[in-house]
This record gives C-alpha cells, sequence and structure tokens, in this order.
C-alpha cells in the first residue's frame, strides 16, 4: 500500500458522493473544526447552519477548509482537501433564488438529525427560518489515497 | 432527538475509545484540515506525522483545533472539539524518554495504513526516522451529541 495524489477528476468523484465534511474556520490564528452537511457542484459547496461561533468566525474571515474523506473497513482511504471563501447567501428578496437553489440541492443529501440538520419545513427554511445559508466558493481543491481499491465512495 | 452539550466525562470517553481525528491548523487566517492519528492520556494528544504543511504550519502557529465524531448506522451521533496548543517532542538525548513515552501510547492504537501512518520498525520510529512526535496540550474541550443512545462509541 502506499499514498499517491488524487487528481482533479477524483477529488471531485470523492466530494460528490458525499454529503458530510469537517469544515475549518480561523479567528485569531485559532482554528475551529465542525462537521457539516453539504451539497457539492460547479466548484461550489452549499452549505446550511444555525448562527453561532462558526458563522460569526467565517463573517469576521472567509477563509475556510473543508475535508473529506472515506475509509473502508479494510484500511484504505482516500481524502480531499478544499480551500474556499464563505460567502453567506442573504435572505433578501435578491437572495432568494439563489437560496432556493441551495436548498433544492441539499434537501435531496441533508438528513435533519445530522450535524448542522434540524431541517424544518421547506417553506420555513427558505423564508423566516434562523437557518443560514452559504456558500464555499472553492479555490483549490486536492486529495490523496492509499489502498484505494477498497474504498467504496458511494457510502457516507 | 435532540442537540445537548456534553460533559468534560463524556468528552474524555469519546476522545478515549477513538484514535483518528481531525486536526486543523492555520496561517495567516488560512484554516487547513488533516486526518490524524492520536492517543489521549491526561489532558493530551500524542501524535506522529511525516515533516509536511501540517507540521511547517503548526511551528509557526501552535494553535490548533482536534475533532473527534462517532456517527451510527442510525444517524445518531457524537463530536468532541479540542483547543489546544502544538509542542514537538525533539529529537535530542533530553526529549528521547518523552518520544518514547509517546511512541508506546500510540503504537498501541495506531496502523501504519492509516493517514499519518506509514509505522516503520518501532526503534526506527523513535531514533533516527523522519517522523516528528508531537504533544497536542488540551486548553478545552467540548461536545456535543444527538440521539445518542445509538452511538457505539467504542468502535473506529
Amino acid at each position: 500500500m502506499f499514498v499517491r495524489e488524487l487528481s482533479r477528476e477524483e477529488c471531485i468523484a470523492l466530494v460528490s458522493s458525499h454529503h458530510i465534511g469537517r469544515l475549518a474556520c480561523a479567528r485569531d490564528d485559532q482554528p475551529y473544526i465542525v462537521p457539516i452537511q453539504y451539497a457539492f457542484t460547479a466548484n461550489r459547496l452549499y452549505g446550511f447552519s444555525m448562527p453561532g461561533q462558526k458563522v460569526d468566525w467565517m463573517r469576521a474571515n472567509p477563509l475556510v477548509c473543508v475535508q473529506i474523506d472515506a475509509f473502508s473497513d479494510r484500511g484504505s482511504w482516500k481524502s480531499a482537501v478544499i480551500y474556499g471563501k464563505y460567502r453567506e447567501l442573504p435572505d433578501t428578496p435578491q437572495g432568494h433564488q439563489e437560496r432556493l437553489q441551495a436548498w433544492s440541492l441539499l434537501e435531496k443529501r441533508t438528513n435533519w438529525w445530522e450535524p448542522g440538520g434540524l431541517k424544518p419545513a421547506e417553506q420555513t427554511v427558505v423564508g423566516t427560518s434562523p437557518h443560514l445559508f452559504f456558500v464555499i466558493e472553492i479555490d483549490e481543491m486536492t486529495g490523496r489515497a492509499a489502498g484505494e481499491d477498497a474504498v467504496d465512495v458511494s457510502s457516507h
């Protein structure tokens, strides 16, 4: 078994086939990690969140890192690392269409019981709920794999 | 199902029963996440790494965050977040004993094929190998759980 770099296409395949990752933000040189649910499309990750520490930090510093991995029972693994910038989708008439697009992508994969979830009725989410929708604009995406033949990237 | 805070004892139980987490470091406000293998003892995480980006960044800025989680097949989860400081265990006669202690803890759980692994012979690791040993001194540890009855924290 050896470690090798993933191609961009392999990174996209890994990120596309999952919907839970770990997001890190930073404030005053202190990083902070949380699990997030996401939807990937066209060089963007869409996500949603309740207000709180990570949103406060990303508003102050939009530079983030998202990491997605897959482990197999046989010990092989793949991991992708994304550098990107946080951009909030405002709850305004102008932002309504992009929030609807984000939610239409997210609702296909996200589960209310998973971290960051608490999925209310759809109309509430895109309307007046306290949920925030955001985009991570991807600047760079790299990845590594070891013993990859055994990794099933189709699950979780 | 609801989300609740974990007590310190529950965080310790979660972190103690796992050996893979995600570590974030930061440079110039840009966070970076990598999976790590660790051993937890007495308010410290021990880890080891090949030289590279995360070591370079942690040498420049020792503030890190480590996140450990457990998901069950039934959708429940627990997550612990640790704020701490990176401290390298130097390969010097004075540091030899602490490196041996780190390795004695790590070798019980770590697997060379997992991320950060590439486990060589033990003597090589604590002696002249390119592996670096480090400690994360824990400043703060918090956690959350949802639907926790279904989470088996004893695996992974």
